[in-house]
């Protein structure tokens, strides 16, 4: 759920308009892709391309157009098989067989997408969208853009599942390794006790789990001007982390060893060097750019083996308001032609790089209230066993970022961008 | 491996032929599929069609043109890629995880076979094979059709999987309830004890595990002129048949427990009645068919609750031998534009219907040897735990079968075209 | 770990007393067992009760005796026997094996604590013990006193899993029902904003994770003054919370379904009434006692379907310190011939009656850095995905709680004494 | 079932008599046996030696004497709680949960017996036992045999998954090695075709899987007339035989993978040598000794590698009948104080030593039909997936065993005293 977004002032042409270019920007990330990449699930949590573009299609059907007075749905079928979690719509296809499904094929779903765009631009232009409309429309924009990374993200597991290692796009434009970008010597910034503000200010779009604005004591600390880099965490690899287990939290220590992890996901291991899997193809790993694509197990044993901790999201969000500093975006790498990848240069930033883990747990906000009905299953219902994560990477779109936006994922989660800053108690 | 052949009286002329047209019937068999249909796997059991176009490919690739001088590989990690199961070869790719392959798709892998017949054709235009190479071809060509028959029955299952029961092919040609067709009153062929000759008898190709030809002595017994047919399995289901342990051996008690089975694979049970999910599409239940798409434990249960057994395997052979009646096998269904589906006028029939399961768990006959190498693999490391199929269905090509033909499956395989008829001790 | 306790005062001899006392409390509570009874693990989670005789007695031997000089173990398999999960001691015996060893038996083991107490009380007596010994002895007592919870817990689960549910003691003295125990109206306590010390004070033990000491910031809410009881619980299942997803956390509806929940363990539904498995047998369900053996899922789901919230556990610190309640603790109803089972009289206390989730997940205080070395394990590596439980309840014994306390299991467990109260925001 | 046997012509006191010596055999078992010792389940297969003390009796009590007037059980529960999968009798505790439960003891397990026995003791003196009593009689004796037979593989498994390594018994008397006992050139028996009569003859009890008796068309072959030796199945490994994929089926292939096999089941590899584990604790490896506690993947995967084959059944109890001879049985060694354990000097005996795999499924004979009702199930709904093995091991009773005698294992069972002996096809 989102707060009431203050909407209104936009032109039904800028809001069509919007809507065209956010909706565009799905079917232009699947455009490289052949209908088989786009019909793989190669692990549970990866949902086939083809699904992303069906099911954020479904959610602007079934929660805008379903509604209007004679309403009849593309098929009968779609509001079950791309429904993802919503028990108020119906009983869900089951996640795990999303990539057992080889119809509706490629082809179908973008007819799919093309009618349902033709209705709800009809609907924005009418001008007639009442309060609640003009949430679920903003909402089903912005989750648009939360599968868009998805896209990238499962898209990328799917090739790198590959021995093939196919290539996403052959952008050879380096992001990296110029002068400018080498990593520098970690700074910190210390912070006294604090009483501080936290969530979402009002201004402009949020979900549901920003909010309330409320105020937090943040405890004296210091928070790293930088995130850790690839050669910082090779030391940590060399040095014997992934064998000790005396770095790991209990679950993390059976994570390393069920899964056999020996590295980040994606880090290949030549005869004689690393290289690492990137939706442009194996590169060989650069040691000044943030390291990417770590779970919270991973991100929490470097930290203890480097006496430090993870910063709280509210430490987090107090240094990122202190110092908004942002990297470049997913949409903006895909227009300039560059590799969708974290950027050396970027690893001061605290947005549009690598998503960062923070030792919070995901939990309300005081004063939390999912809304009713189906859109409250949005967010709330998976306030429990997760961490967050804050900042957004190289695979979000810039428009679809915020300091206070809460991204969250299990602790052993790993294909998404994501790396860490360290923090240290004062 | 299979019994040398005596194709020496072909001409190479009448070899090329035969091995374009076999290698064309699969590429026709994945035409109305599109290239999602062909990437799908929705049980380990199944393999995707673009798996099957590809490994057939390799077979030939693998055992026929790689000791050719100067060969190389069309591409150099095809050969783990589409190995199955022969570890003399290199360590297979895992089996489960054939469906999570976008790369090679479906054009690539055409191109594969393209490029692999040119190679075997002008091999064989050469007119200079040894009586190996022969050997390898010929069996190359049945384990093109063995695939074939796969292909189909995978397919079946990856369309049946999808809530849409997307179409195969339209055919709507009737192959049943003709006058003619319907099911008539069971008889029973009596044999006193008798010793027979089971096995393949060495004219044409045959699988290794045929042989030796040899003696068997043959128990009193009866055995039914027709296979058991849909209605005839309603009455089991309802008088209970999947609700009482009694019928069941312990571990197909389990397996209908474990997995809900309620009746046989593909069939849906309607509000008033039983629909049957067939490559055309869902369609009634025709009660004069022959029982289809049920396991070794239903055809067991089915022939307990009936006080009856099911044949040996050689009990089988002797019968089919003395009436060597067929139904219309798959390359012929195709062609005429009829429906892949066993046909009511063919229940009587020994082959090209439906395979018939025996009682014979699948053991090598006295004196086997599997050949040495990597050919050895075909067959005899799976002499254990499985039961003997005889007959052929309507999936099987014309030329792929024979009587002495031992087809073998796992006591709770379902998806293949096996039907069952009965049998009793005197 | 804990923070250094000031032991210094009290004389050799009371040390020794009070470890006798302790010691003898876990033989005392395997008293009514049968040496089958002892050796019982009914799931994972659960330990036999020999293991737990023997584990509380491998910590002195090896935390505390195995650094003496001359040291000789009691058999040098136990060291890893029963080795729970400390990796810096080496690699445990595995958890859910160890219901499969019949050996040491009870008296073995019983020998064994003879000898490790005959040691343990010598050195005592000696008067040289310095900080750090004086340190893992007093660690060493309350981990006894912390098995001997878990002890009386699992040996419920085992009885529990038995058709014939066996009784664990015949006590009949009632715990409720008397007039002045049914349970009363709710009442809220209200707080505003207000900064407060949350953890432990420095005076006596305490586990190293209630410290450090610090200020937190609680937010305006209001809290019951008494726990959910079976009869409000009731409602909530009659209303037919658990056949609806809505009140669930995704994780919770997953875990009701796979494990097919209905009501909280131990609730055994008759024909006409619901009765419960306490460890004095089966029993009528006291509508007026606090809910017990519920997961954090359940009291989330409850406090979601009535429209509240569960407390934080700074909330909860900060009301029980305000209103030091405490209800009758393991050792003095064993003491008594009560039963070991909430009391209705005890809903309100916010000690001695059920443990009480917090909605707060379990991780590191500000500052907070585990002890070095092996006993660094006890809590630090567990801070993941566990939620906080507060209170101690009718298992704990009366001096192994404070305020302070933080306990923690998964949001699934539910075979602890574990209940709730509920909060809301303001 | 068994067929009827001819026991009318023994008199009422010596069936007494006998019924009470093998019902005291399964008492002496357990004898030397802990508590503990007598509730572990260390593996599903295994079950706890109080289990099958009380299953056997429920044996009597569920055919025999429930069908008796006035019959009133020992207790209420135990028709369920001991019932091992007879479905028509009720749905059984489940399998896998033998071992959690702790009641009822083996005190009580003891009276049931005691109560039961009394009963049955009765019923024989009477004198007025009709047919079917009798022959239930006679098969709830020789279930007791057979389920002796399990008591002491099962308590070898519980045993040895101990790292303390406790005894069963401490005989010291040594079976083996004696220069009489050395192992000798393996000689080859010839057989040419031949026609001859299998199974159960008429004479005395047998189970109804023995029958019908029938003709069998035998093929030309040879058999070896010793089992494999510990030392030449050493040849095997060191030959690296468990690392060499050729050998084995491809079922078996997976299960050495799976399960880490690299040695039969309780060979323990020292830092110089082999031992093995035995009811007498470890062992020095005795390479005279017949293999045993290999599965049939083991067996058949070295009978591979040497060019030879497993003997069917029919050839085994052939060359058995020729050649009747037998070693010492479960019985004989406990009266004098030996080892169970195979004996060198019985490396050629057909009874009596090891059980030995043979290359046949398990399937019903030629015109086989179980008894109807409960008894049924007692052996034809387990026919399949399972291989025959024959001629009973150390751990048999020497009157339960006879040439015709079919017992069955799945292929990768190794916790039975199971040999093998080689064979040829001419
Ligand atoms: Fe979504
Ligand atoms: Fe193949
Ligand atoms: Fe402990
Ligand atoms: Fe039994």
């Amino acid at each position: 759920q989102a707060t009431s977004p203050s909407t209104g002032t936009s032109t039904n042409r800028s809001t069509g308009e919007r809507y065209q270019r956010i909706r565009a920007m799905s079917v232009n990330i699947a455009a490289p892709l052949t209908p088989e990449d786009c019909a793989m699930q190669t692990m549970p949590d990866v949902s086939p391309t083809r699904w992303h573009l069906a099911h954020t299609t479904w959610f602007f059907e079934t929660f805008l157009l379903k509604e209007q007075p004679g309403f009849r749905p593309f098929h009968s079928d779609f509001e079950r098989l791309f429904n993802s979690y919503y028990n108020s719509v119906g009983e869900p296809f089951p996640r795990h067989r999303r990539g057992q499904l080889s119809r509706p094929g490629l082809e179908e779903t973008l007819q799919y997408r093309q009618h349902v765009d033709v209705a709800v631009s009809q609907l924005i232009d009418q001008g007639e969208l009442n309060e609640h409309q003009r949430y679920v429309l903003e909402l089903g924009l912005h989750h648009e853009q939360q599968h868009q990374e998805l896209m990238l993200t499962d898209i990328k597991h799917v090739l790198a599942s590959n021995p093939l290692y196919p290539i996403y796009t052959k952008n050879t434009a380096t992001n990296n390794n110029t002068e400018a970008s080498l990593s520098t010597t970690l700074q910190w910034s210390e912070t006294p006790e604090t009483i501080v503000e936290i969530g979402h200010n009002g201004k402009g779009f949020a979900y549901d789990n920003e909010s309330p604005r409320h105020r937090e004591l943040i405890q004296p600390h210091a928070i790293a001007d930088r995130c850790v880099t690839n050669g910082e965490y090779l030391e940590f690899i060399n040095a014997g982390g992934y064998q000790q287990p005396e770095h790991w939290l209990s679950l993390g220590w059976t994570a390393v060893n069920e899964n056999g992890w020996k590295a980040p996901q994606y880090w290949v291991r030549g005869d004689e060097d690393w290289r690492q899997f990137t939706l442009s193809g194996l590169r060989p790993l650069d040691l000044h750019e943030p390291v990417c694509h770590v779970s919270y197990f991973e991100a929490d044993a470097y930290a203890r083996w480097s006496g430090k901790r993870l910063p709280t999201e509210f430490e987090w969000e107090h240094a990122a308001t202190a110092n908004p500093t942002g990297s470049v975006f997913a949409d903006r790498l895909m227009e300039s032609g560059h590799v969708i990848h974290p950027r050396t240069a970027g690893a001061s930033d605290f947005t549009g790089n690598v998503w960062e883990w923070t030792g919070s747990q995901y939990l309300p906000y005081p004063g939390y209230r999912p809304v009713s009905g189906a859109l409250g299953e949005y967010n709330g219902k998976f306030m429990c066993n997760q961490f967050v994560l804050r900042g957004g990477s190289c695979a979000t779109s810039s428009d679809h970022i915020r300091l206070s936006y809460r991204n969250f994922f299990p602790p052993d989660a790993r294909w998404q961008f994501s790396g860490f800053r360290l923090a240290d108690s004062r």
